[in-house]
């Protein structure tokens, strides 16, 4: 009998241990968190998340003139998502993408030329995939404090990333360890795959 | 008598799920590997690892002229040190802090100026401390394979790291997320903190 009260005490330490690792802030799954009046709550942890890519002063319309100090863009996606991604090629319910802006320096420190990133934070946005609370799937989300505004479904942003993304209405085409994953897996959007069969202008 | 069996095969269950949540890809706790001559293994995953910053075209050297296309440097480290990072404002034993040099575009896709990340991979390299590995706690490794090759300790980056990094022997000063940390702990080198009192040339 105190053999079994051993073991049962044992159990129940290794039981509580194995929670205590998935538990963990590295380990913890994400999950979308909305307000009572349905507004998405920042992610706090996107910086443990799983690294896309960057890009500094990236500009989609041709007109706007370069800016003097050109911004840094950072995406990072939630691991699930990043994992099931590896996998299949596509994004899963509950993806959430982050998009943080920095300020870029050149001259600081030891640094002569080229950029390096701020501490200033300047922008951050999120992308989200959960088909139980936005109707079309996805929805952009912008923040000015820890509560998301949703940007609303007719903003260009939707429709850009509806015609040019490669997939799922993401710009996959600039992830550069994801992009050979889509290409492998087949899961090209009809409109990029319009886009690289097009002659190069 | 069943009841015990019953137990054991619980525990051992138990147990072999809670290692198993440890070794999931996002868990396992990152150690050094070495060849049997000595050459560190280049680490497989870290682009799950912890990122800290970006630069593009970064450049210590004035006297340098500017590429046509710079590239961007990305750099991670492994979650254990970060975490210990957060807590003490430097780095632990086994610390792995990966450069990882890409190629930059301009205008491909829907982007029409400043620069993303391209597929290809132009350079690895490591900056790693391991005391029982290094005589001087730190060193360089540079990866042509999977096999490193140890930078010699009279290479340049040993003594520029040394005479100008904020933290450690690390340029702490261009991670925008850990600068105000090392801070915060009162971590920076003397070398640092007498850059920081400097006048402004």
């Amino acid at each position: 009998m105190r053999s079994v009260r051993f073991l049962l005490g044992l159990l129940l330490l290794t039981a509580s241990a194995a929670i205590s690792a998935q538990n963990s802030p590295a380990a913890a799954p994400y999950t979308p968190e909305y307000s009572k009046d349905g507004r998405l709550q920042a992610p706090k942890n996107y910086r443990e998340w799983i690294y896309l890519s960057s890009g500094l002063g990236m500009n989609y319309n041709a007109k706007v003139s370069g800016m003097d100090e050109p911004m840094f863009d950072n995406v990072f996606v939630n691991p699930e998502a990043y994992r099931s991604f590896l996998e299949t090629g596509t994004w899963p319910d509950k993806t959430v993408m982050v998009l943080e802006v920095r300020g870029s320096e050149s001259k600081g420190s030891i640094n002569k030329s080229g950029h390096y990133q701020s501490t200033e934070r300047m922008g951050f946005e999120v992308h989200i995939k959960d088909s139980a609370h936005f109707p079309s799937k996805w929805a952009f989300v912008t923040f000015d404090s820890d509560q998301g505004d949703l940007v609303p479904p007719a903003a260009t942003c939707y429709s850009c990333h509806a015609e040019h993304a490669a997939v799922d209405t993401t710009f996959v085409q600039f992830y550069p360890t994801l992009l050979p994953i889509a290409k492998a897996k087949g899961t090209f959007s009809a409109a990029y795959l319009k886009e690289l069969s097009a002659p190069a202008k």
